[in-house]
């Protein structure tokens, strides 16, 4: 373990964080509110990070595992040192909740314990917000967009943070593609700003909403979410704006450089827009008495099947009141999630396509032995290595739902609650069934409980093994 | 495909059930009640078997497709013949009732649309608690324990009715292995029948529930299941042999023969009952309140942890009553099942201890992608296609689980109630949660539901792949 390369680069995301804290500083300003609770963070974080990023390693080689745990433990110190402002404001007393709040945020999971959060203060709800737009893209991807880092070898770093089973570069140099990346991510996120303020929002309120589509995170700045806006037009450029950032990214980097007809071959993108098809067809017709009718239905399903979806959490009606099997084909969205290279969280379609391609060979294979049958995704072979590590994958995501369950169930709610809690956290999705509804918040569960939420959080936001070989002694040995 | 091979199979098989139904019959006989409804069906069921069966096939070859067919075919034609008493008799008059109670009675589920047991006739209470018994070991192992069957190529047969990821003959022949399995099978049900007996049950109940217990079956004479007898002694006979019938029954080969240190080695018998012991500890601990001190809790806990691990599915308590943490642990429990070659259902124990190793494999190898760690499980090395055919097992497992959950929502019942029902189908085990907890009944779901219910049946009993490959065009061409 290149020890010494781990800490200069945690040194870096410390320092990246304090100058992010400009941003809700300045609103507070703006706002005539004190910046006191952003100052104090980021004099905190100034010595640390610089302390950290001092450490000058004597080989700048990364390998994998070094790639693990730098992403698993910047974003927990990045949670850590992130939840200081909802201390020192006392918008967020209590240590468990503004650290849930936090992680909720940067995991892009908008799950909240606050009551009414628009008792926060201006600065607060910016940060909260803004929290989603860092965590969507990832702040190690953000690093290697803006600071110089060494070497084609922290492409182990990015595909720790980026989502999918698979990640490759656009362009052969690891920061090039982080460019691309951030440069792609910023102007979507202008884009539905712009059309937010078309639709009447005021500056604030289209941007903290960008910031929150755009990271598909689901915080509001309202207590009802998009649904106090009561406008068709906001909640159509959402809905689409979700739709599009649950797509990989690499899609609109292909249609960027001209190979549009490349980018709608996506096996992907079709099982992906596939299923938004089906799963609105389905609760429209479910939801239509509900609604007033297949075009009321059809309004809200297609909302709510995008934000549960891309894994946002928005909410525009309270679908906790919908039909049993609207609310299941919901729940089952969440595990799904949006496309690799996304900012969405859930398994990812790909791994989904992967999983039924592996399924269908494997009973080929069982009735006919000595014919080899390969996997063909996206125009290529899916190895045997990938086909595994995504089947490992499924099994531990459910593992660690299960276990999320077991331990919320110890808070004594009934069972559509802890299970959707669960899943809903794990997912990166926020909103669940029951207690946890859109109309709700986690605010009930015991601090033990939050705390393991926050693991299910940083699990699925990072994909399993990041956080799981933080606690494998084999990783920490030397080379 | 050898269509005439098959075809020769589907016979013996209705005559096996022809031969069988004369122990029912016998006991109409006995108690004085019409034997009419027993002697119908042995009368349409003579003219079919002897029918196929009279189809001689050119070669006796079997291959693995071959096998998957048969056993799929063999159970569905088995339970539309086997509804035909309760049809008969006018005890269940409904077909969709009939032919749910009767797949429900051969794939060991226990899932009874009976509101009241102890109205049926003697007879048909005889041949409900029977089907456990035969469906326990299989149909198709008892043909090759009795019938002659030709050639080693049966073992494909035998492999698509046993239960686990691997099948090993004991012995070289298949008929002999067949032999030995079915013979252990008789002793330990006649040994529980003794040991009710001195308990001071009935001859007919002692019998009918030794049949319910080696099958892991779970239907009962009476409304309230064991829970009815009011004895601890009754609770623990039958509690130690649900722990015994969810073992694999190789361990008794090997204590027969000798080899008792090797069985107890055996690591699947190992974490089989570490998750007892953990199961019932924690469970212990969380409903001592409930039944009057830790004696009482380790009581309902250690019957009730044997019942949902081994998928048999009796009660003695309400368990839908207890707290949350409890309710979830049998969930879990009901997905893990027994042993691999027991009667027992679910996913079977040595399959989740594979997919778990699996995982550190996979976590080691991505961190050091050079060395190369084989799975090692009793002793062995499991291949590379092993472990992939488990986790598509697992993924296929849930799949169908989920598709269940969804079918049943239609229904409008609660998140607990759809859930638990599809699982404890698929996972034979009977009763669930809510309204379909031990103290209630499956009669309410709509026809629909219930025959999807009968598929998710045996779908677990046969362990997915015999039913999948009946919808598989490939599967039927010819050679």
């Amino acid at each position: 373990m290149n020890i010494r390369m781990v800490a200069n680069t945690l040194g870096k995301v410390l320092l990246a964080e304090a100058a992010l804290l400009l941003l809700p500083l300045t609103a507070a300003l703006w706002y005539r509110e004190s910046v006191l609770p952003f100052l104090f963070t980021i004099l905190l974080l100034l010595p640390a990070g610089l302390g950290l990023a001092a450490l000058r390693p004597s080989s700048s080689e990364l390998f994998a595992r070094e790639g693990f745990v730098c992403v698993g433990l910047s974003w927990i110190l990045m949670s850590l040192f992130g939840c200081l402002p909802f201390l020192f404001s006392g918008d967020i007393p209590r240590f468990a909740d503004a650290f849930f709040e936090t992680v909720s945020g940067f995991t892009t999971t908008g799950a909240s314990i606050l009551e009414n959060p628009e008792v926060l203060s201006r600065g607060c709800m910016f940060w909260r917000l803004f929290t989603h737009w860092i965590g969507g893209m990832g702040v190690l991807v953000f690093i290697a967009a803006v600071l110089p880092v060494s070497g084609d070898s922290y492409i182990h770093i990015m595909r720790a943070e980026v989502p999918g089973p698979t990640v490759s570069k656009l362009v052969p140099r690891v920061r090039k593609t982080a460019r691309i990346l951030y440069l792609i991510y910023l102007v979507l996120t202008v884009a539905e700003c712009v059309l937010l303020l078309l639709g009447g929002l005021s500056f604030y309120e289209a941007l903290l909403h960008s910031f929150a589509t755009a990271g598909t995170g689901g915080f509001s700045t309202r207590a009802a979410s998009i649904g106090a806006f009561q406008s068709v037009y906001i909640e159509m450029v959402i809905a689409v704006f979700m739709l599009l950032f649950g797509c990989n990214f690499n899609l609109f980097y292909f249609i960027l450089i001209g190979q549009t007809a490349a980018a709608f071959r996506s096996e992907e993108l079709r099982v992906y827009l596939g299923i938004i098809a089906g799963a609105v067809l389905l609760i429209t017709v479910n939801i239509r008495a509900l609604c007033g009718g297949l075009l009321g239905g059809l309004r809200y399903a297609f909302f709510q099947v995008m934000t549960i979806l891309s894994t946002t959490g928005f909410s525009t009606c309270d679908f906790n009141e919908w039909p049993e099997l609207s609310r299941w084909i919901l729940v089952l969205l969440m595990l799904i999630g949006g496309c690799a290279g996304s900012t969405g969280g859930g398994m990812k379609v790909s791994r989904i396509i992967i999983l039924l391609k592996s399924c269908t060979a494997e009973l080929r294979r069982m009735i006919m032995p000595s014919r080899v049958k390969r996997i063909w995704f996206e125009g290529r072979t899916v190895g045997d290595r990938t086909v595994q590590n995504v089947h490992v994958f499924f099994f531990l995501y459910l593992l660690a739902a299960a276990a999320g369950v077991l331990l919320l169930s110890l808070d004594g709610r009934d069972v559509a609650t802890n299970l959707t809690a669960s899943v809903a956290c794990i997912s990166n999705v926020g909103p669940g069934l029951s207690a946890v509804g859109p109309s709700s918040n986690y605010s009930f569960f015991s601090p033990l409980s939050k705390l393991f939420l926050c693991f299910e959080m940083l699990l699925g936001r990072l994909e399993i093994f990041p956080m799981l070989f933080l606690f494998a002694p084999g990783v920490w040995k030397r080379h």
